[in-house]
């Protein structure tokens, strides 16, 4: 919103966000966080050795936008959400911001190290085909991402990072939080835009003709610590079961018309049941869940160039409330 | 919210307004828009050669209201107001932000030109019965004003506008886009306060007597690009058949139990059918419209000076559904 | 949200607050307030000789809460809470915010002064059981609070504070409206978590344990001016019957499960009726109205230790729209 040129505007998308992180071991200006230095890196700690905060949930997701999106917390009524409150995020930028900087799309995976990657040190690597089949990247002297992790990245990890991305491990920036924690479960819901337009991209919509974008999810429950299936299923859940996206695009009616049924999550044969449960009935193999399944449960498209607007998609609170481990505690 | 004096507070509203908009044409701080230099005046382009942005209809909404207003997009729930994001205004200075300046009471006319003009310049120029009728003016050495139109005003428009503001070209600073642009409809539909107050003040209500106001209506879908009558009708429609306004007020009970019926679009003989097709129906002579037909669903009155509320009006799903062109292309 | 160590942050609260607050009587920077100066401490008017506004509102809330809480406008759903706005609050602070800061418990009681006092001020004067009871304490050169009345303080009052504060009047600021009033209506309806945390705190649940929060709750109608006990009946009501709070929690769940249908306002034998009408029933007598009817509508509690949440209670907007006077006014 600030009309004025300045100086954060000249910077690499990467540089600007390294700004957000505190370097200081000593800076406690985010609550329930601390800094840390692992092997030259900056490593912010939003869930590991401290709990959290909603504010460090929001840290992360601007973070691992770029910066090129506002994300807020909303209340949202629980007979629709299953939940008081949700992630609401809208952006001009959503390629950018979504495909380019959010998406979780980088497996680091060393021998003593694992974590998705997401955030902007994905444009410095390259590499994922989303990133190269759309053209993103973006030289920098800085590299800042967020992990989804409950353990520190070791030293393998911090130098695959400096080598992947071209920089020395002291212009590493990390923010870390597991998706258990409250910080993490805000970020990660805060991926309603992103995974609809990276479905989109799936199924070969070009998502460049994609201007402005909005999203809601509701904020699930923190999992149990180390309950990662737990922690998985939540946060999908809320995006598969809770979010809607509303997209405003350029483009012709027919490229919708003909895939708008298969973008939200209902339009796969998986939907239905708890991401948990799809989870441990394909015996916790990533790779035999229906990779169309991953999608907002509600999409809305805008076509700016015929007025019209294509929707499809529903929610499940039942599902919602399932997942959440809402049945046994309510009151009734 | 800023406690303290400063600088921007000595200076009038359309100087203040004036930083708003940036004036190189390198200058691309703001999403999806460009900066145009017409006869010595700055254009901000948000929605004709670019497509605009929502945070480009946000900055509309503010420069429109001269700053005195907090504008934000919010999720909704699309059962009560046919999509998913709305545009929430509160203002604690309504006669000046709405009837001062947000109102497009300035019909910007010449040889070559028409648009309908709104903005703190109306401040400048005076003339409209709303404004000598409420003493509102303010000098000022900038202009600044926001144009609801499809084309660049021509040099014989930014003439007119310099000769009755008073200020030479290179001190008028315009922002336009018509409503048919995503920035287009955030900054019509931020009208819901304005509307409310000028039907008020049409109704001899003393809207001097009004201290607070909160308004919410739905972000209708863009109408296709060229078709004015559609855009005109879906965001006259998101006033009519979906806006709630919420006055604070000190008066008199009588003087609000009075007209309180007479405030809300349904007291009008022409509410019921979406806007588009009640222009048809008079043939597209504006002027055969009810006038009083123009104001929120709803409006709620709550008298300071005795404790009381008093409500009227309703929302109409259905027409903003039909409005929107959302009936054929939902799923069901 | 700033990530970078700057200077308010080593400053108290106490003293940070007092920078919100206007010093010279020429400053209007806030909308619907004057600035006066009452035995040498500066005094923000924002609802006696004033009428107040929403944006005063948010700042006594922000003053109220030591600047540890985010505190907004939002829409909200008439039918679920009787008027179209809310105020909505998250904290990652609730200990300090809330219970060392907001809570209402300091009567500031002269021969010719009585209000009840609230704020960062009463951090420095201690003798409150729960801050006594939790060690909530701090030292500072400036005490700044908020006050609930239609008065202006007396000298013996500003006295007083001095004294129990350990000031000079010259370091004291305060903000200060009627409940009647728009901006005291926002101030006392953001104390939606501290409403929580209190009564946890009462049933001797270990508050330091709770690491976030959230709450929303209705924005009441103003009551009459001087018709205190519509003021305190219309925004005691916006939290008993209107209220919906959640906590993030470090915890055991037994400690939860045991308590968790306390907590919320129905598990009072007073629930079902306007405040203003049980004060009444016990003849104006604060003392004889039970206590744990001081509570949210509804109350949730995630467990980040198990995963788990609890949660109790709910809303009932009928009494909500006899409290606020909604039923004869409204059309139907």
């Amino acid at each position: 919103m600030n009309a004025n040129p300045n100086e954060s505007q000249m910077l690499s998308i990467n540089s600007r966000a390294a700004r957000w992180i505190p370097r200081s071991p000593s800076d406690n200006a985010i609550r329930g966080t601390c800094v840390a230095s692992v092997e030259g890196a900056t490593l912010l700690d939003a869930g590991i050795n401290r709990p959290g905060s909603l504010a460090a949930g929001l840290l992360l997701a601007k973070i691992c936008m770029g910066g090129e999106a506002d994300v807020s917390i909303t209340p949202c009524d629980p007979g629709t959400f299953a939940v008081e409150n949700g992630v609401f995020v809208h952006t001009d930028n959503p390629l950018i911001s979504c495909l380019g900087c959010q998406y979780a799309g980088w497996p680091i995976q060393t021998d003593d190290f694992f974590a998705m990657g997401s955030g902007p040190m994905r444009l410095l690597r390259g590499k994922e085909p989303v990133l190269t089949e759309l053209g993103l990247t973006e030289p920098s002297e800085h590299a800042v991402g967020v992990l989804e992790s409950d353990k520190y990245p070791s030293a393998s990890a911090i130098a695959l990072i400096a080598k992947d991305c071209g920089v020395s491990p002291d212009k590493i920036s990390l923010a870390i939080a597991p998706s258990t924690s409250i910080a993490g479960s805000v970020q990660v819901v805060a991926r309603s835009i992103e995974t609809a337009m990276h479905k989109l991209h799936e199924l070969e919509f070009d998502v460049t003709s994609i201007i402005s974008a909005t999203g809601f999810a509701p904020l699930p429950p923190p999992a149990k610590p180390g309950d990662m299936v737990a922690g998985i299923g939540r946060t999908n859940d809320a995006m598969l079961y809770g979010a809607r996206v509303t997209l405003w695009v350029e483009c012709d009616d027919e490229e919708v018309a003909e895939l708008i049924a298969e973008v939200p999550s209902c339009s796969s044969s998986d939907y239905g049941r708890p991401f948990a449960q799809i989870f441990k009935d394909y015996e916790y193999d990533f790779y035999k869940v229906d990779p169309l399944l991953f999608s907002p449960a509600m999409v809305t498209i805008h076509n700016l160039c015929s007025g019209r607007t294509f929707s499809a998609g529903k929610l499940d609170v039942d599902v919602l409330r399932t997942s959440f481990g809402l049945r046994a505690s309510l009151g009734s």
